[in-house]
Parts: C-alpha cells; sequence; structure tokens
C-alpha cells in the first residue's frame, strides 16, 4: 500500500497508534503542550515547507523566509501563546548564496516582529529546497487555548479573511494580473497573533485556518465532541470573483484564526477589530454549513496534503 | 556565488551574522540552551537526514528510523542532559507505507530505550525522502557540559572506537563483504548518553565526534580558546584494514564523545568503561596530532557537507 492511499491524516493516526508511550498532551493541537516548570508551559510546532509542493520554485525568496516562520508562529498564535524561540532547518540545492541570504532577511525580519530569536538549526545538501521550523512558545501553565476546548451554544468567529491566499495561489498559478493583495495574502501571511492574545481570556477553543476553513472547524469538534454550524453568509470571504466559495472554504493557507466563544462574551468580543461571527457550536458531531437556514451539501472538506 | 562555494560553516557563519537580534547562547554548541525557569535549562537540538546525502535509497528502514533519533540524542549527551521529547517532520516520496512503519518502529524503539516522547511533528509530500528531527532535553540550570570549557592541561577523552561508521559507509558503498559491526556503527550509531552521565561531574568541555574527530576537536578549540594535541597511537581505531587512518580521523558520523577533563580526575575517569585518553588541551589554536612526539601533517580536517 502506498502513502497516497491512506493520506496524511491516516498517516499521522497510523504513526501516533504505533508509539508503546502513551502521548502526552502531544498530536493533536496546533502545538504540543510540555509541562517545563510550576508555572510555566511549553508549546511547540514543526512545520516543512517543500520547493514544488508548497512554494514554487522562484518563489520571492525573503517572503519565503517570512512564510517559512509564519506557519510556525501562527500555530503558536492559535493557542494564544508568546512565540519565542526557533529552529531552522534548510535543505538547499546549490542553490544562489544572494537567494538564501534574502531568505534569511525575510526570516529575520517576521522574527524581530514578533520577538523571536534564531537559536539553531542544521543545514544541509538536498535535490530538493526544503525548509523545516521547529518554534517553541511559552504561557502560564493551562493558560493557552486548546482545540479541544468547545461547549454547546458557544458562539463561532474567524479573523480576517476566508479565501484570499487561495485566491492569490489561483492567480499566481493562472497567470492572472492583479488580485496583488490576494497574492501578498499567499506569499506573505501574517499571523494573527495579536488577535489570538485580544481572545484569549474569551476563547474556549482555538485554532488556525491552515487546512482550510470547514476543515479546521472538523478538528475542533473532534477534540471538543460537538458539531459546529457555519452561515455561509456570514462568512467573509475574500472577494477575487474569479474563485467559487467552495474552493474558499477548503482552499487552505489562510492563516486566520477559527475560535468558539461563549456567547456571554458577544459584546465584548464586538469591540475586537478584525473578527466575525459566522455560526455556533451544536450538539453532535461534524460541521455543516447553512444559506437561509437550510444545509448546504459540501463535497470537498479541505486541502489534501498527498 | 554559489552555497557550494562558501561551505556549511560559511554559510552558518553568514547566517548567524545576519541576525539582528543577540545570540542567546544558540548556535554553536550541540544544543542550543534555553533558560527556562528557576532550576532548569533546556537543550535542543535539530538534525536533518537527506536521502542520497545523509542515506541511500534502499537503507534499512527500522535502522534509520532508529539513526534519525539517534544523531540527536548524540547531541543531547554530548551536553551531557537528558532527552526528553521529540519532534519528527518527514517528507516522503509516494512510498511504500511498510516502509514508512519500518521506520516509525524503529524511531520509537529508540525513543523507548532513552525515555524520549514523540509530541508532534509534520508530515509532507516531497520528491526526496527527509527527515527533520528536533529534540528538546533538559538539565540543572547551568549544569550542561558546552563545547567551551575546556582549560589548558586537561586531559582529552574519546569514547569507543574512531572510524568504524566511515569504515562501515566505505564498505556499503565499495560493497566489501563483511565488517559487519562497522555497518552497523554506520546504519545504527548508539548514542553515548550512559558515558556522558558518567563522566558529566569531571567534563569540563564536551563535543560529539559528528564531523570527524579532528574537525570535532578544532569546534572545542574555537569556543574554548585553547589548542589541542592527540596522540595518534593513543587513538582507538577501527580494526578495519581497507581504510587509511587519516580518512578515519575526518570520516564523521562515528557519534562517539570527545571530552576534556582536568588532570586531578585522570584515576578517577581510568575507572569508567568504554573511555580513552588521546591527548592533551594546550595553549594555543587549533589541532594538531603527533606520533612519537612529532607532530603529523594531515592534509583534511573534517566530512565537508557541501
Amino acid at each position: 500500500m502506498k502513502i497516497s492511499e491512506v493520506g496524511e491524516f491516516g498517516l499521522i493516526e497510523i504513526i501516533k497508534n504505533m508509539a508503546n508511550r502513551k502521548l502526552v498532551g502531544g498530536i493533536g493541537d496546533d502545538c504540543a503542550v510540555i509541562d517545563i516548570a510550576k508555572e510555566k508551559e511549553l508549546l511547540v510546532t514543526t512545520d516543512t515547507l517543500v520547493e514544488g509542493v508548497h512554494f514554487l520554485k522562484d518563489t520571492d525568496a525573503y517572503k519565503l523566509g517570512r512564510k517559512s516562520l509564519a506557519v510556525s508562529v501562527s500555530d503558536v498564535a492559535a493557542m494564544a501563546a508568546l512565540p519565542r524561540w526557533a529552529f531552522l532547518s534548510i535543505s538547499l540545492r546549490d542553490m544562489e548564496l544572494g537567494y538564501v541570504k534574502a531568505f534569511m532577511e525575510g526570516f529575520y525580519s517576521l522574527a524581530d516582529e514578533f520577538g523571536i530569536d534564531l537559536l539553531g538549526g542544521d543545514t544541509t545538501k538536498s535535490s530538493v529546497f526544503s525548509v523545516t521550523v521547529t518554534l517553541i512558545g511559552v504561557d502560564d501553565k493551562g493558560k493557552s487555548v486548546k482545540r479541544g476546548g468547545a461547549k454547546v451554544k458557544d458562539n463561532v468567529y474567524v479573523t480576517g479573511k476566508i479565501g484570499c491566499s487561495y485566491a492569490g495561489f489561483e492567480a499566481v498559478i493562472k497567470k492572472i494580473d492583479g488580485y496583488e493583495e490576494c497574492k501578498e495574502r499567499h506569499n506573505n501571511p501574517y499571523p494573527r497573533l495579536k488577535e489570538a492574545l485580544s481572545v484569549k481570556n474569551y476563547a474556549n477553543a482555538m485554532i488556525d485556518v491552515s487546512d482550510g476553513l470547514l476543515q479546521d472547524c472538523l478538528h475542533i469538534c473532534e477534540l471538543s465532541g460537538v458539531a459546529i454550524e457555519i452561515d455561509l453568509d456570514k462568512i467573509p470571504f475574500c472577494d477575487a470573483d474569479f474563485v467559487d466559495k467552495e474552493e474558499m472554504l477548503s482552499g487552505g493557507e489562510d492563516y486566520e484564526l477559527v475560535f468558539c466563544a461563549p456567547k456571554e462574551y458577544e459584546n465584548a468580543l464586538n469591540d475586537i477589530d478584525n473578527i466575525t461571527k459566522i455560526g455556533e457550536v451544536k450538539e453532535g458531531f461534524g460541521v455543516s454549513v447553512i444559506k437561509n437556514s437550510k444545509q448546504l451539501n459540501i463535497k470537498r472538506l479541505g486541502f489534501k496534503h498527498f
């Protein structure tokens, strides 16, 4: 049997089930949580970007450097924790040194913006350029926001807009002029740490939208044991007109946040910029999308990694 | 200018020098050191293995899984700390699921032997199979052994034998029968954590031999501001007869430990198994090799990564 037959999530299940040792609060959330001292917990996340899979060969090096770190910052933001220390492993073809320097300039620029120190890493030769970032964040013990805390009747919110990154990617691939903001959202996403910290005291559960809005809502459902109902008309879609909304729901790489918060905080959350209420947590299991109170039939849930 | 023109260590220098923020105890030791709580420090290391660069395409999957983690455990051992939490990022061709399962069995087997939990990671598609492991260890604050602590007149010791891994690699490449122990040392190295903890209270400086004995001694010299003189006849070389000793000195991937310890501990260290005194720390800078008190001319220092 080939890996493509089991898919990414199937493979992860197999890897998890093979562990002899108990998995301690790991694999499942955006970050692993490590109890490290009396009052602190560590949040750790690892992300790999591969040339030809996650980015095109001629991608702007500076923006790619930023994005390589941004996707991990987004994971730490999804738990409303502070990103602190990064480790960078780069596998390089015999590329131009100038490209690697521009990549590092981008990496350091985002690191500086978020107060992150690059503490180590590895550089290796390969026939494919790829980047793996491990990012460690910190929080007070028990204070980081998990995927598994959503409660029935919570409101469901999203930051920013959904689908811009996917539209930007499509515009690049199909060589469509314009849509610069979408292309920028795809090539240079900005992690929603500020928003995460603003809603931290209200959110029962949170996740970043990396696999697609519906897929990531499903991850909350799985870990919280709930259903989520989203109102299509309330979703703040990207206004790019050449992409179907259903594709935007499953396109992935938005690096926005989805979170669930009790209704009693609705007024407080109304005062926070850049967030939109899109649905409600229900009893049951799974994600449904409604329009005019009728349930829609959504074919594709999220981005397929294999 | 191409990366191959600056080399791995040149590239790392460039990356370090580009940092705007002060590098806090990072890049330079086997692990980065993070002050995390009043009494604890974290040791973090990242290593990438790439198919066709660090291992052959038909390498035994189980042993490769063990080795992927072992090289990182060796880094934590080099600081005489306890390895605890691993993060595994695997980039996969559309391989047989059975190969990946055998790889994970190997990974978990070594993790279990060293009390390490796999807490997270990433799985991605690629045209090249590669593995990045980030390993976090812990120690009491200030207790881990660094590269920079060697003192003039310290004795220099090495664990195990030098050159077995290189001989094993050559035997595989040249299709030479026999030398199974060497092949095993190359494909399935066993980190010297036990030895590291045995010598922890005596060692002023320590490093693992991954780039080659001489190159890694030079790393100690660089960070300690000292010279190291090694007596060729005292080095416990691998007894494979088809490899030149000079090649064994620069072959790399021994995953033994080199450490420097004050002469007053010589008797205590004599009682510890599997370590050999090979030289002395001197004033000055750089690594020299002597035979019958005469300095040898060594052409190649260590394994070149690019």
